[in-house]
Order: structure tokens, then sequence, then C-alpha cells
């Protein structure tokens, strides 16, 4: 399996607002969500060149990580590593530089959607994050099914977005959207370790949701937004949603909240515990679509399988 | 002119240490520099498809901007467009994905040097880069100079790294560097409004500078810590070092900085004053490395002036 396309940018949004509001909790205890999280659809430029198909190996990162009582950092593997839960959104048609994409055309630049992986070093995230956002924590892989999955075949599991709580504002006029800006994906996400694997245990199920439940943000209004202020986007693009939690103990979408920062590691049915991922750890994240009258639809899935870095 | 490259990736770094403590001091003023400031290289991502050649129009990006009163923000043209002093890299041979580049052979990966300016909306930035970084404030627009300046045409102006204040810690091994790591390169802002032409004044200098006097961190470093984590770099990578600003008040590389975040407005020839960028304004980046019994080198031009977005 290839690329479906050869990305000139990968951006990856933050939209999961339970996800959001889960890891803002360990960081910020006293502010989960910035002021701006319900106004803004936050988002931050990723790497492009370490994007790659589902099957691509997880090699462990090295990176300087910091023990909260320690007086200094220290390089070496990553001992946090997590896996994020998204969707990708494929641009198709491009706009000029200069020239934004109004909310109500968004639809005609999306090519399609797939999963995406956005492998993550928290250890590394949390010593380097500030105060420029993730980095190196990030950057070393992003895998993402390989099929391109067209709008055209999600149509009938559109649905409206959620109305938002009482006391949130209204989106701004031009990420104000008519049509249905919601996905009724289903989301799961499966482990299985050496061990499980060697005792032909299957993979152990960590969460099942869906993306309608998790978005704050359409991807149109992704779209919208990311070209608001002329920034052009290209045919090939890749945009991340960020991960999709719902607000379900059985629906979040990375170990870091599944494990509450580490506090409370997994139990899996080889008797072995997971905070994080171990070497031979494979994570699957799966989807499909399924409504009365509308024939079922997979979008695939993305495998990884974690080794260790050469250098650990 | 053309960019000298087709651009995988962009990545913009921040070792302006004393840029980093200004910026910080007007964000943070309990504290400017992050404690992991003197540790790590901190870079983020910026967008690759916006990068353009010199002469390239800054369009005026609209974003999302919220007065420090207000109770929500509005959407509009930015009030405080500004510029950054930077010079780029131009990555050559790049790495294997999982495969980190050690800092004794990060030369080798440098195929030569530019300048940038990292056009930057401050109103925007200030509203939307919590938690996760510059967005939209930053990629709209970014500029460098025509002209790839190799390493072997700077070679004569190497010279050792700053000594680090006392206090300061050592590089952590992968970042510890054994040969000149600085660059004694000459740095001028220039500007000047559609009123000072029309007078026929000519442009007027905002800030005179050095790299070596203002990069905490080498592009030796920048290239090492960049893929220590395995994050692949290809041939045609553009990376910014971050705003350069000496620690003098003559030697400052953004507006934000000079009018410090615009309580001090700049007075210029024609008497008009500029706190932060107006329609017509052009900045022009300047470059040149001099030294006894080497050849004088320019290293070009970067040049860019403002216009009124079609939506404003």
């Amino acid at each position: 399996m290839h690329l479906p396309a050869q990305i000139g940018d990968y951006t990856d949004f933050y939209v999961g607002i339970h996800h959001a509001t889960n890891v803002g909790r360990q960081f910020r205890p006293d502010q989960p969500l910035m002021p701006n999280y319900k106004y803004v659809p936050i988002g931050y430029h990723g790497r492009a060149s370490s994007v790659r198909s589902s099957g691509e190996p997880v090699i462990r990162p090295s990176g300087q990580r910091k023990a909260g009582d320690a007086d200094a950092p220290e390089f070496g593997p990553s001992r946090r590593l997590d896996y994020e839960l998204e969707l990708g959104i494929w641009i198709g048609r491009g706009n000029e530089l200069g020239t934004p994409i109004p909310i109500g055309r968004a639809d005609e630049h999306i090519a399609g959607f797939c999963l995406l992986n956005d492998w993550s070093a928290r250890d590394l995230q949390a010593w380097e994050y500030q105060p420029l956002g993730p980095f190196l924590a990030k950057n070393f892989l992003t895998s993402v099914s390989p099929w391109v999955v067209s709008p055209q075949a999600l149509a009938p599991f559109r649905k409206p977005m959620p109305p938002r709580p009482p006391g949130d504002p209204q989106p701004l006029p031009y990420l104000q959207e008519a049509g249905d800006g919601a996905l009724a994906i289903q989301l799961e996400v499966t482990l299985s370790t050496g061990q499980m694997r060697s005792a032909g245990l299957p993979p152990h199920v960590l969460s099942r949701g869906s993306a309608d439940a998790a978005m704050y943000w359409s991807a149109t209004q992704i779209v919208a937004h990311h070209s608001s202020n002329g920034c052009n986007l290209q045919p090939g693009d890749l945009i991340g949603t960020g991960t999709l939690s719902t607000d379900s103990e059985q629906g979040l979408g990375s170990l870091l909240e599944i494990s509450r920062g580490g506090k409370q590691p997994v139990e899996l049915p080889s008797g072995e515990t997971r905070s994080f991922l171990e070497d031979g750890d494979e994570v699957t994240l799966r989807a499909w679509c399924e409504a009365e009258g509308a024939v079922r639809i997979g979008i695939g899935e993305c495998v990884g399988r974690v080794i260790a870095s050469a250098a650990s």
C-alpha cells in the first residue's frame, strides 16, 4: 500500500472537544479548555515527510524527557509512546494564496476521508511543547489508512452538527454552515501485544465511539478556517481532525486518556497491563458507517506495530 | 525570481534568545523564557505552500482577534501585522525515517542559507496560539531571498558559538558540537512607507545586528535536534532560525519588539509613526558578510510590500 497522494502540507486540528478537555485537565487542571477553544478551530502544522501508509513500523523515538522532580532533562527512548485516533481529510481542489474558501464552498475542496493515527511521545511532548506546540513528539510518524473514502460515499451518513451546549457561543459568521456537517462514522481501536499474539488471544478493544459524537467543529469548518487568512491549500494536502474521543469512558481515543496519564493502566486479557505502548504492541484503528436503508461502508483500517529504535 | 527548491516541509525554529526573551516578556511577564529553552532548540512546523520568493506582495490577512477587554473575538483584517528577520537553512541531503543525523555530520546536510521573513499577524497570534502554537498568524506568507548561499562561501565567516552565560546548562551530548557553529552574518532591516517613497525619502533603517550575536543554537544543532527522534529531512526542506534580535536596542528583529508591543511607535523621517505595518509599507531584509582578508559576500535581500486584502 502507498500513500494516496503526494502530501504538500499536513495540518493537524484539535476539534475533538472531549479529548481536548481530558488532555487539558492533565496539563492544565485549572483550565482544561482555553478561552479560544469554542471560537477557534484550533490547528497546527504537522510534518508531511513522515506520513506513511498503514502497516509502517512505529520506530520508538528518542528525545528529551524530564521527570517532574529531575533538575534537568535526559535524552533517550520515549517511555510514554501513545496513539491518537483521528480522521484524515484529503484536500482535492486547492485555493490561491490570498483567496479564502467560503464555508459554503468548502465541501467542494474535500476529496475524501481516511483514518489517521497521530503517534505521540507524551514525555517528549510535555517537555517541548511550550510555547510553540508539539514538534518532535509527533513528527516521527503519522499513519493513514490507504483508502480515500469520498464525500459521495459518506452522504447517507451525514447529519446535523450536535447542538451547542447552552452558554456556548455561536460560530462567527465565516464558520456558520447551513448543511449537515457531522459524519456518523463508527470508530474502533484495538491493541494486541506480542504476548497476546503468541497466546492466540484476539486483539483487545480499547475504545468504540463515533466521529459525530466527538467533533466540535466539522470538516467544512476546518477547511474554511484553515484558508480564512488566505493560506493556500493544495491538492493532496492532508488535514487531521485531532483525536476523536466521545464523552463516554468507552470512547477515549488515546492511552493518555484511557490510563489517566498513566495512573490507571489498562488490563489486557493476557494479564498484562499498559499505560503506554511497549515494543511489539500493535494498534489498529477501524471505522465504518451503517444506517438503515443505506449500504454499510468500511473506511478501512490503519495499523502500526511498535519496534525499538536502533539506538535504544 | 523563483523559489530555489520545491519545499517538502518548512520548519521554523526559535533560537534567537533575545527575541524569545523580549516576546516572552510581553506574553508571559512572569516567565519570559520557558524552563526548556536552554535545553531544547524550540521549533515548530510551518506552512510550505505559502513560502514565496522575495517580492511577493504581502496580502494583509484577516482572522479572529480579540481585544483584551472584549467579551468575544471578531473577524477582520489584522491590525498588528509584523515582520520577523530570520535566516533560512536549505536542506541538501536528507536522512531516512528513523535514522537521526548525528551532530558531527549535520553540516553535510545543509545546502545553504538565505534570508527569511516570517510575516506575522500579532493579534491573530495572541488569540489562537494556545495550546498548540502559531498557525493562521503565520501561514499566510513566508518570504525568502532567492539566492542559496553555500556553507563553503560562508566558511571564512564562521566562528565559535558565544560562550554560554554562567549558570546556563551545557547542551546534552547529542547537541554538543566541536566546530565553529556561529555565523558572522550582518543583518539589516529597512522600512519605506508609501508617503516616504512619494516624498523621495530613502528607506528607514529599523535595525542592524548580526546572526552570531543572536543565535543560542547553531544551524548544525538545529539539524541534529530536528532529526534526533528519527524525523526524516528531505532535499529542499526549509528551516527558519527564528527571529534574530541582538541584545542591543538597535538590533531588534521585529516591530513587536521595537515598538514594545505597540506602546512605543517608531518615528519615521516622513513624520509618520509605526507600531505595526500599514498598507503600502515595504520591508527589506538585507545580509552580508565581511572580514579582514576575506572577500565580502552578499546574502541578497528579501523584500515584501503590504497590500490590503480584497475582503478588507
